[in-house]
């Protein structure tokens, strides 16, 4: 049995993180950090874990207890992780990074979109960028995992199988992505008060925004092409869930369908729909999978294709268990085997 | 492993008994029916199961493969399991039933609120009320169970402690409920249209909900009282969920937040939560959980109790799966462990 | 043509002023004031008042360009007004306070309930409620305006006709009201968070609410009975809307439709329902208007009476309106004459 | 005073011309027709209605007393205006028919689009296209208006000043538009019941939507340019409100903000915000207002530009008014001057 800790254990991907490793077989979460709730059963502060989680309380997120553990997970915001992330390495402690921190392998290309010095450069190369699908076998014994951002994962899902082809134009792919609101975190601000923040939706970051560079990152890393994205992230009234639809300029024919399908044969958690078929959120809500449509607009020279995750487990919580899962060797869908919540 | 078929699988009560027994060790669903789908790829009309159920079909309600099973789940709305159950029962094939067809002991009472004579009322008597938490003994080796409304369901839960101390005077008990628009189930009606049913809330049957003389019967049979309640049910913008707010009358004072603590000790699903805290619907969503509050305003003479449920699971499928592990000896929370999807 | 200012312009019953004065022949907004957005144009704080209120910026609260005004609404908080309302009054500034300070009668009891003492008692006395249906005359050339609460305004308008029969026992009114997320006001609260309030609901102030005084004062005052009343809030997830059901017991007969159509045969704002309709939220959202609808039930000796009022509009900034209309002579629906935004 | 009638009224349209027409001081409703509630009272089949029709029921669409009318509003879906318009046309009275049947100019290509033989070819070329800010002039005692689809509105006002540069590419415009469910109109339909679509969101029409062509003539017509559209639609869990993201190929370089400024410098109802805003679909929410925001992205030859209305106002039932204000010579804003509902 693993022992896990989870750093920053209030927030949203802490919160989905308890939920799924409840159901682990070989995890077990020994400790929950918190600064501001210190002591505080977790259960009092999250009445939803009762009969659950009951004997655990927050610690300091430097208590020294957390070296006791075999398993940490940073559920923090960006800039926290490469700025404690040594302790654990160096005592051979797993780290998994649910934030920005490893994801990009371009230093100077973080520091410039993350607006800070990265604390720990020592430790980028040796960071596994767990897109599972595409990055399986540099999971395996990892010491340090990069979960991928949320809309990244779903964009990459999405895009990667058409490039690998060599068949898309270089001129931009256009990423349209639209978020619940938990991808913005569970931070008291007016804009995400359920009176502002339902009953109507908006574009945001409109100059750009910090998943582009990840999300070109994977398209050469992983699709093997130079293409530029415009990736534009849009915020709609609904607790989970991110839509990603990306529009690629085609270079020439192919039964895209098929090429999809092949694409994802042996991937557990990622379903290739029928063509026409419509991927919708909540069929993927609570769930690691991804539903993925794809449609060739011929006349049009348009290859459209859809992707949904839910952002609180394919795209943060689930997926970081997922990578867990391969790092140590247990079943890809441990913990992860319940059915989407519908309605 | 038993083999359990799911009679009206189209609807929200049968969809969540999909979702909650694909988790479950002892049983298999073999058969989903469905008299307007038949043919159909269950993962087809519900792609939140892909990954789940891939060879599952819709058959006839009529099908005499349903003869082959070890249990039937009647997910349909009342008027249905009262003409078909006969066939079942006299293969000893073990009935739950999660309408209301056999939940009143009175067959009068039951044609007057129904408004349709019983067909099958040798049954009603052997039907056994699977409010688990009182019936418990009851259950074991039932052939036919009676799974409890979803408002019975929170309400019973949240009066019965108090009514069994004696202490409650006879005058009327105030149960204002208020649920989900899942309680409607799943059907063509433009009143639960999302741009009618939400951003909205309100009050409905005004003079007389079907529920009540149900929770009568309950006070009577498991909380040895005579007590007539006022139920009034609302409707409630959000897609799962019931709340009940008790009022009671006291006839004497009492330690009610340790009577409560007591008579719920032994509950695995209900959770007597501490002394002036709000119990949330989100906090049960998903779960067979109800959690309650007991407030006491002895200046006002007043006792009143909170207590949410799910009402899909808690209020339906769970409970039926719950009915189920009693009846077969299994553990009580098979398939019914998985933590809350909040947020 | 009236020079108006709001206090406390940037919360949801400041806001809602500005959206209802913007269609008022006889009232200019010609201040609004915040202490942490001064200087800040109004339509770039709030985008949705472009093309409207393009020439105004927010000042401070304390200056003295507020002298000249004719009106001033106080939208704060409860805790503001008591403390800055005599500069105004000194100058015959009408004041229209939205919040709590002027409400209660007793002092002492405003003082037990609002945990602070009252800065301005010596004005406590004139100050007129605003419950224009019940206080249309007092509210002529009234000076100080103490507009009622949110809950208070649904809950009396319920249940004052019933009891100035005299037909009504003097044992407890259950006011068992539902409120949308509005009414928590519009500051950062983790609690109030789309992701946190949305998908479920919870009774709330268990032991005790600061509007129960308030709704006992007026059963007293304008119902001429001596009932003692136990309300109990609950927060439901919408942005607008109170819906109340009122519960009390009856100590004889009588024709209670006619009764309440009488009532309120002359009032604008209050339309009684047909018998057994449903009074919904979202049929008042954005209006004055409350729609009641009345149910006895005397083989249990009950009545029940519900209403339903959007709490910004006649629960706060509409009512508020209505109370300056009355106030200055104008037409009673004056700035109020809007159909409800539906769906 | 103009007598005008509203031809398919129980629909979302027709609900809100009723709404918007109650403001107007020269329009009176004076006939609502349905096929399926012939005889009932207009406020009780819509009670948010109270107070303000209270005489009006609904008569049969073949009623005469329809000829009688100065003006007929269809808020029909497609196919019903083509069958019925010339009885009117051929009395005289100006028709402004709110579906989709006048839209397109070239008879065919409708034909193809909306499957079915058009009833009234010889309309077609004097039907004026109502899209207002480009088409003043012709609706200056029009008989016959079209108003524009509410997608092909938000699509044509983002992306129009543009390409009368000249400044853009001839390859695709992606338009990645969101909408509200109130765009699937008011009728019964599982897909669209709260439970099923709140929470989640999905893209839809995948092979391609009628509102295509319509913004392909747009861009030819007002934009003298011919450059193809791919535009697809996705559902999002609100009510109200449309969001195009429009991505536009650049050829040169410009003064985006300006050229859009200017542009609409004498729109009363559409503003460009400051350059960076996010224009967000609850700002405009009840009103007959675009918000546009333009974002030049020259490191990828991009121009993004983001438009939100109120598919039901500025995307039907406003346009529709704003269309009769202009015909008849009434002051552009009549009845359309109420500040969005917010929140």
């Amino acid at each position: 049995m693993l022992k896990a800790a989870i750093i920053g254990a209030t927030g949203y991907t802490g919160q989905e993180l308890l939920r799924l490793l409840a159901q682990h077989s070989e995890v077990e979460v020994t400790a929950v950090t918190s600064r501001s709730e210190i002591g505080v059963k977790l259960v009092d502060y999250f009445p939803h874990l009762i009969g659950h989680y009951d004997e655990l309380s927050f610690i300091d997120p430097e208590d020294e207890f957390l070296l006791t553990c075999d398993v940490i997970f940073f559920a923090t915001p960006h800039g926290t992780a490469h700025r404690f992330v040594h302790s654990f390495l160096e005592k051979g402690i797993t780290v998994i990074d649910l934030s920005a921190d490893f994801r990009l392998k371009d230093q100077a290309l973080w520091e410039q979109w993350y607006k800070q010095d990265h604390g720990a450069p020592e430790f980028i190369e040796q960071a596994v960028y767990g897109l599972v699908e595409y990055n399986r076998e540099q999971l395996k014994g990892a010491k340090l995992i990069a979960v991928p951002g949320c809309y990244p994962t779903a964009v990459q899902l999405a895009i990667l199988p058409a490039l690998k082809t060599g068949l898309i134009q270089a001129n931009n792919i256009i990423a349209d992505c639209k978020s619940g609101v938990s991808g913005a975190g569970r931070k008291a601000n007016i804009a995400f008060l359920a009176c502002e923040a339902t009953e109507t939706m908006k574009p945001y970051a409109l100059s750009g925004h910090r998943h582009e560079p990840e999300i070109e990152q994977g398209v050469q890393l992983f699709g093997n092409a130079n293409v530029p994205v415009t990736f534009m992230p849009h915020l709609v009234p609904m607790s989970r869930g991110i839509e990603a639809s990306c529009y690629l300029t085609l270079n020439g024919e192919a039964d895209w369908q098929s090429i999809y399908e092949t694409a994802y044969a042996d991937s557990h958690f990622v379903k290739v729909l029928a063509a026409g078929a419509s991927p919708e959120t909540k069929n993927v809500r609570s769930t690691n999978f991804s539903h993925i449509s794809v449609q060739a607009r011929p006349e049009k020279n348009q290859l459209v294709v859809f992707s949904v995750i839910d952002n609180l487990v394919k795209g943060a919580a689930g997926q970081a268990i997922q990578c867990l899962n391969e790092c140590f060797g247990f079943d890809e869908n441990q913990a992860l085997q319940a059915i989407a919540v519908a309605p």
